[in-house]
């Protein structure tokens, strides 16, 4: 057989060979690196044995799966470690995922303690250096070893495979023999640096009515460096995280006794989504042709059936009452489309009122499991900033790409435009049953939308099969700072739904005819852009955004009288401020200004008092020297009003 | 025995005498009059026999006891007319009332026309002119006489006597009999002037899980100007009403299949809650030092055990789930307390930090029977601008008073101040059961609050027994358009609650100590509030209230580029205004403008466009002339921003 190998050469070999001996034919240094071998594009173990032709690249440590693989065998030497010094521990899974491991154990939660008592365990593991060795086994001895090592989940495991598929093991020294598809490396000397990184619940199959297990995660790199990198990188994020710096800020707080998922917005967090909402709501009313809404959270049984939520979404609603003993059922509502369809019905329209914009500033709520909540993003309530538009079909295309361009209007104004993916959610051809319609209306319809995006000079990936039942639609992704994509805003084509609620307008002929509808959002939840904020500014919001825009701090309390009346004169502006009246030093309290991220710092002190003047520190060029208070004053309100995003120019000096 | 008259003359007899022959002795004119008499200040009925010395006011129809007697014995001659003309109909009750009277019947809907030849028929009756006659009867006796005439309702009522009532009857004529107490007039004669009014359902005994009765509402004057005067003021009433002008006005709607009590704010409703939602949140937290919460509308049933409602209010709460089926049970919230004192807990408070004022603009939800819904005022979700003061006790008396004194500026800012009641609302020093407390700290309390109301130069008055059982309070009070007078602004002193929550600050010598508590709104219900602006001003909206502040009505289509140059210059000014470019004549535009009280018409043809000016017409004094687009414009934003109250000054001339 000949295999060719990635720099083109070709190897001959008159018998079958695994891949390990290959590496090794070709120098023993390749071997000690390889990690696993990619078989005309497949990922295979060292160990499996080729006996035909085929292309062959051996990969290392510095290759993406190649690196997977010493991460996954690290994963059963954090498996060995266990089970040495937590015997009773049960395995459940341990595959290697993104930027790491994970392994699931049925033991006591794992303290920080545990996870470095684990490390220094599987550095005594490595260096034992032990070969692991891969077995298969007939599926009822494969059951037996399992149940003779007292492993269900590992015989739960087995009797789930198809009939006919390999059952596998890695044996490593006498100690660890684990059920396992592979690939890993030949022994485990070649895992060098590996660091375990934390340790959580995890419900055995994600189930949450199933076993609670401890999972620990970890990782592996080629080297200690790159390792350093990304536990560096690890204490950036967690800095950023919302759920942890959203609490340190006390933007928000969640409490035992009112429940997971329904967060409490403190006074800072509830004003920036204040100014947020009004900003939106200004934008869409003065701007965009928008009229506002305020419609109830709750409806009866009898809307939903009509909508359609009552049959297909009812798991996922909040219902309140029950249909077999009470008169009248109500549910919390998980959209606002009809409240605002019978907004539109309560009134006859005429082909001259069209488009109506409706927006509304609208609550959701969302009855998801409470294991699965999580700071601002995961919640069961939250607030949309919310919109229906009532069009005729010849105004579509237009009032959809306004739609669109509203939508980047706002994340360029938050500074986050350049952090979102746009993508064309389009029908699957292939399972039309999922879809009402007809085939050439979609395919017409996604046309529109893809000159709409060319118009807009929007990049864009179109994605199959993610079209609503009804249409196609625009998403707008973005990524939190673990790396986990969501949808921020959506924009909805729908030229079908009208006939549901039985909605018209009167035409030129006086006939009664079906709108279109869009449904969008502009601005998404007002919660999770929250979210978004504090990740993506590490906390520093721009000024506009601040709950606290300017602290002043006078020198002694000899100058309170004058930082009152600067504090008054800025609160007549329309700024947020407050004053620092402790009798602790300067130097405190600018520290502390800073540590809080309040942008501007104004220092009053005897000279400022008799010129009217401030001195002027900020955390974006730190000394911005003393100026007079209107001067400071037209400043902030001219970087206010235009929504600027002041970059931060700060020298190590000027931080001191 | 001596009778003593009102005018101080004496009448003597030797024998027992009815009042009605006493009034026949002194006049036959009088007794003509006469409907009842007031001895020694009770009302009684013209039959009775007064054998001893006594006062005697004989009261005529010019008396308000007077006349309702009348409009008893009307209710009678009603219930008459309808067996003559609905022989099934039963009896239920025929009570007069303030204003009228009505009888419930168990019968079919009543139609106008039904009511109409109700009318005819009691003319009849009245014309016929029987004497009423009364009789008692034993009990037994009495309940038989009900039975043979097929009347469970008033067989119920008997039943439901005391043992040793008297039970009596009133019989007019022969063909009628009723259970009556009285009093009633001798004859169904002077029933001069009535009307019956409109007819409506109503459950038997006010409880929605007993029958559904039919109730007609009528009313009686002693004569026919007095009537008509009256059904003038209903006229006008009817047309204030919110819950028909809200709707014709277009600022809210309700829809079956969403439910009562869940009103759909429509584009001019929602604007108006809006207006007012922001100018209350600025200044609240401008001007008053209030900083902003945005808690969740729902929490696990574990909040409300702690707050006690779950065990005193849950029949009033929206539950969603059930204690025995699953894991977690929540429940929409009644009320904000606890979440805002959850803010408070989520941090550490020193002495200093004190009075923390929490503002939230808050939704809340009544689970109330959907039989009592009414418009936007007996709802089942609302939203109020509510707040609790963390504060020491020694800054108790402080911060209640500006609680106080910010209603109050609330109050005359909409320009309803004059239209309310202040109430002290005290405990019962009798009924000591009810409340938590010494009785010192009670009486020192409420004189804490009478020295408030005196400085503040605050008329109340002060209601035993109206208290919170914590603590009393100052409760605002107004009526609607019917006279029904509901309390708008709570402001409640609470020293003991903190304990509940186990609330706390850190004082001077770094022990922890309780806060006191308030417990306020400053401008109660939005939705209440919008109700009750539609009364007052009949839809006519100060302007800065307005959801349409001024319309812009181009002469021709020839001035439509104009007339979107003004508008977008109002715009960017900030005022809310529309342009109507119909091609009707301009006549009709203001005419439909004026209907629709909208503040501003701003008329422009070639001679405003040629000069930049517009043609104000006013809804307050009509044409006010032609002005420089910039004037109108600094006048309208002075008038806007000041919440200027413009009183209508228009004369029949302007109105044209």
């Amino acid at each position: 057989m000949k295999i060719t190998l990635k720099d083109g050469s070709v190897k001959e070999y008159s018998e079958a060979k695994s891949i390990y001996d290959i590496a090794l034919d070709i120098s023993e240094g390749l071997a000690r690196m390889a990690c696993a071998g990619e078989v005309d594009g497949q990922v295979m173990d060292l160990r499996t044995v080729i006996d035909k032709d085929c292309g062959l690249n051996l990969l290392t440590q510095k290759d993406p799966e190649g690196i997977r693989t010493v991460r996954h065998t690290c994963s059963h030497v954090l498996a060995e470690a266990v089970k040495r010094l937590f015997p009773n521990a049960k395995l459940a899974i341990g595959p290697s995922i993104d930027e790491g491991f994970y392994y699931d154990f049925e033991a006591e939660p794992f303290s920080r303690e545990d996870l470095d008592k684990l490390e220094k365990e599987m550095k005594k593991i490595i260096k034992e250096g032990n070969r692991l060795e891969r077995f298969t086994l007939p599926r009822a001895e494969a059951i037996q070893l399992m149940k003779d090592r007292e492993e269900p989940y590992k015989v739960e495991l087995i009797e789930d495979l198809p009939e006919d598929a390999e059952i596998s093991f890695y044996k490593q020294g006498e100690g660890f023999t684990d059920l396992c598809a592979g690939p890993h490396l030949m022994s485990t000397k070649p895992v060098k640096a590996f660091k375990l990184i934390s340790s959580s619940m995890a419900y055995w199959r994600g189930d949450s009515n199933k076993a609670q297990l401890q999972r620990i995660y970890g990782t592996a790199f080629a080297a200690k460096d790159e390792l350093n990198a990304y536990l560096e990188h690890l204490e950036d994020i967690k800095k950023r995280d919302h759920n942890k710096l959203g609490r340190e800020m006390k933007l928000f707080t969640t409490v035992d006794v009112i429940g997971q998922g329904l967060p409490l917005l403190m006074p800072r967090g509830a004003k920036i989504i204040q100014t947020m909402q009004r900003w939106i709501e200004d934008l869409e009313d003065n701007e965009w042709g928008y009229i506002r809404t305020k419609t109830p959270l709750m409806a009866k049984s009898d809307l939903y059936k009509i909508s359609g939520h009552w049959d297909h979404y009812i798991d996922g609603m909040f219902v309140l009452g029950d249909e077999e003993k009470d008169k009248e059922v109500l549910a919390l509502r998980p959209m606002t489309c009809p409240f605002q369809y019978y907004v539109y019905k309560a009134e006859q329209h005429s082909y001259r009122d069209l488009p109506l914009r409706y927006g509304e500033t609208s609550t959701l709520f969302r009855n998801e499991d409470s294991g699965e909540m999580h700071g601002l993003t995961r919640v069961r309530q939250f607030t949309i900033s919310e919109g229906h538009l009532i069009v005729r079909p010849d105004q579509m295309v237009e009032e959809f790409k306004k739609c669109i361009a509203l939508a980047k209007y706002c994340l360029s104004t938050l500074g986050v435009e350049e952090d979102v993916t746009y993508h064309l959610s389009k029908w699957d051809p292939e399972n039309r049953e999922k879809y009402i319609g007809e085939p050439e209306v979609w395919e017409e319809t996604q046309q529109h939308m893809r000159e709409i995006m060319d118009e807009l000079e929007i990049n864009y990936t179109e994605d199959v099969g993610e079209a609503a039942f009804y249409g196609p639609k625009i998403d707008i992704n973005a990524k939190n700072v673990y790396g986990k994509e969501d949808t921020m805003i959506t924009i909805q084509w729908d030229a079908l739904l009208a006939e549901q609620f039985d909605m018209y307008y009167i035409d030129q002929n006086g006939d009664k005819v079906r709108p279109y509808i869009i449904h969008r959002t502009s601005m998404g939840c007002y919660e999770r852009t929250l979210a978004w904020l504090i990740e993506k500014y590490a906390g520093k919001f721009p000024t506009w955004l601040c709950p606290e825009q300017v602290r002043v701090l006078p020198i002694s309390d000899k100058y309170e009288a004058y930082a009152a009346e600067v504090e008054k004169e800025l609160k007549a502006n329309g700024i947020l401020c407050t004053t620092d009246n402790r009798s602790e030093k300067i130097g405190y309290k600018i520290r502390e200004s800073r540590l809080e991220k309040v942008p501007y710092m104004l220092v009053v002190g005897q000279q400022e008092e008799a010129e009217q003047t401030v001195s002027v520190r900020s955390r974006f060029a730190g000394d911005e020297g003393v100026k007079p208070l209107s001067d400071f004053i037209s400043q902030i309100c001219k970087e206010i009003c235009t929504k600027e995003i002041r970059k931060e120019e700060m020298t190590e000096e000027s931080k001191k």
